[in-house]
């Protein structure tokens, strides 16, 4: 089978797909709404629809207050567990609970305190500003002690290890780094980077929102420290759904969380008047967990438990390098540029295309077109000029890529994108 | 209609009770499931099965990550200001989200922070275990320059104004305490307290986490300072609803919250590397709303507001007034004590019986007993001897109320708690 811009040639790509039943599995009722946004929100799972709505109609309205005693309490050790399984750590290493930002702030509040010798939290410039704001709240929340250094990156893409490796010294106390970049999806070698951090002394923690469900994750054989990550992008959670944390098991016990909550407490339910941290990874729960938005996590987990990670990234691989295949041969004459590393061993599961029109074309892509009344396209925009798409194995097909690829070919050609205004509405 | 412990008057008063109506907008299918713990776990209204079921069907499943511009951003300050109606607030002084543990953390930080000239955190024994936890940890997390100082109560009901008066000093920080106690239902004056926190130069924060939805509330016109609630329990928002936070309009600004998030800058979306506070209560968000919890949330406020809070509370009191008049009658001569302060005034929506073998008259509570294979009461226990009994006014009926203590007299009389283990199951 020859490579080749023709539909005929991404439509071969799908027959051969082995995941391609997984597309089943999730409620997709309008085939020409060509969703490449499932890094910022993942599809709905077919599955989770009977599941909360047994979880609304019989748990709450039925069992009442009786579904604490009947699996709720447990839920973010449990549904923790069962993460683990997707990146690589022990079923007691991990927790589903509060949000991204929040167990960020947890864990780096941790961190700092307990290498309170050390005054360097190392970050980087194309971190999540989400990140970075957390970071800044919890140096001056104690007391200004820390500084962050950010490495710098002329082009968002690629940063090599000598330069990490200058940046870590014996005053770093923290390195806190997103493994995969939102814009550009560039991947650090997380392995190498938390050696480097040890080496030095220092803490390795790693956000892992665009990682995991994304790209195979061993937290344990890489002796990771730290790392948090969200559950509505590549798992499918949910809007809002409850993020998760992982600390290393020898690490638990050694550190204090900076928010003593009822669910971190060692026995809740004797109501004492002191706070005494629970042994392990329960320390890092607060308070109650949200149920409803708990609970569509599940059957999300299990569809890409069933898959397996090593099937899903290779995928994942074939489907971003026709992409830029594509792009390349199509796209790169109307003036667009690769905005994602080449090599897909420094990439995720999404691809950004640069182009100084990038928000005018975004907003062409969701509407249809003249043309055609039902082609819709959703990627997502990045200031300053990133089209970013999201490949989401599990139900993105080739022939997705093909239209969608076409389509801002499409709008370029035909200067559609002139007819919108530049005024940016709130996008994810 | 004389007053008596017979049936018929419950079943008068439910005759006559013009809110009986609201009751049919819950989902009840079992009316021999007499439901008293709507003050840990609200009931299921009717119209939030649809809504919920929208919100996963087409708000998750079709609209997916447009959602976010059609309305999921704005949700936490949406429902805020529809919140603030019922507490006597401004819409901008209010934001649903996060817990109540964590909007306590961070309003207390940002508190202590903001009177960091004064050391005392002033707070009492009979508040929330989980609210003293996380004053020790914001109180340890910045430095400990400040000391938590407990108003004490021996029968953990009452507290006179005049003990508060002695208990604030100049060097009062903060003035934290829970509206309605946990375990008595003990109500402080919000009002006069408040004044006198700001009489010592103080700020007053309170926990309503009990009395949200069960007491009317005018925090504008009691000039409170902070606030925040909770909104499964008497709201009925669903298991771990997202909680609310209420800071007083003058006061937002110059507040500084402890943890810097996302949803708190001023212009998330321009990427920008520095945090900078939104004007005003966005900078009291963190990030992104957990959406399936936070819809459970309208369609229940909606019930509330159409109800009236004053015609509600009108009701608790006549239905915890005949609660008490009943365990006079019935259970004092069976060795039970009322653990709740007897005048209404000084009394939020549940009352609690003590009792040493509390914990096995409520197991035995749950089941239903060998003379009536269908009639069963949820209460709850609260070390080491409290059974709480909680009236929701909109669908707890006078009926529901005789029931429930008639059961109790049985279960004393003929010993059938004697057959339940001591050993205790974790209870909300």
């Amino acid at each position: 089978m020859e490579k080749s811009t023709e539909e005929v040639y991404a439509l071969q790509l799908d027959n051969q797909d082995t995941l391609a039943g997984f597309r089943e599995r999730f409620v997709i009722d309008d085939p020409d709404l060509i969703y490449l946004d499932g890094n910022s929100l993942g599809r709905l799972p077919q599955a989770t629809v009977p599941h909360l709505q047994d979880v609304v109609k019989n748990q709450w309205g039925k069992d009442l207050v009786r579904g604490w005693n009947r699996g709720w309490f447990e839920k973010p050790g449990q549904l923790g567990a069962k993460l683990a399984d997707l990146i690589g750590a022990e079923p007691d290493e991990v927790l589903v609970c509060d949000t991204t930002s929040l167990n960020l702030f947890k864990l780096t509040a941790a961190a700092l305190r307990f290498r309170v010798d050390r005054s360097i939290l190392l970050s980087d410039e194309f971190n999540f500003p989400s990140d970075l704001y957390v970071f800044q709240g919890v140096i001056e929340l104690l007391g200004n002690k820390h500084r962050l250094k950010l490495l710098k990156s002329e082009d968002s893409i690629t940063i090599g290890d000598q330069r990490i490796q200058d940046a870590i010294t014996e005053d770093t106390a923290l390195v806190a780094l997103t493994h995969v970049a939102f814009k550009s999806a560039f991947m650090y070698e997380m392995e190498s980077v938390t050696k480097l951090a040890h080496q030095a002394g220092a803490l390795a923690l790693w956000d892992l929102s665009h990682s995991v469900g994304a790209v195979p994750l061993k937290l344990n054989e890489w002796q990771v420290d730290l790392a948090v990550g969200c559950t509505y992008k590549y798992l499918n959670g949910g809007p809002g759904a409850p993020a998760f944390l992982y600390v290393r098991k020898d690490l638990q016990n050694q550190l204090i969380p900076p928010i003593w909550g009822w669910f971190a407490d060692q026995s809740p339910f004797d109501f004492n008047l002191d706070f005494t941290p629970a042994e392990g990874i329960s320390r890092f729960q607060i308070s109650t967990p949200h149920i409803l938005s708990m609970m569509g996590i599940e059957p999300a987990l299990d569809i890409l438990l069933e898959a397996g990670m090593g099937h899903l990234r290779e995928k994942s691989i074939q489907q971003t390098e026709y992409l830029i295949y594509l792009a390349q041969e199509w796209l790169n004459p109307l003036g667009f540029q690769l905005g994602s590393p080449l090599d897909p061993i420094q990439r995720g599961s999404h691809v950004s295309l640069r182009h100084p029109e990038a928000y005018r074309i975004c907003r062409a892509l969701i509407d249809p077109l003249p043309d055609d009344s039902s082609l819709r396209v959703i990627p997502d925009f990045r200031a300053p000029d990133n089209i970013r798409l999201g490949i989401a194995p599990l139900y993105t097909t080739y022939s997705d890529i093909h239209r969608a690829l076409n389509r801002i070919k499409t709008i370029l050609e035909d200067g559609i994108y002139q007819e919108y205004s530049k005024k940016q509405l709130k996008v994810t």
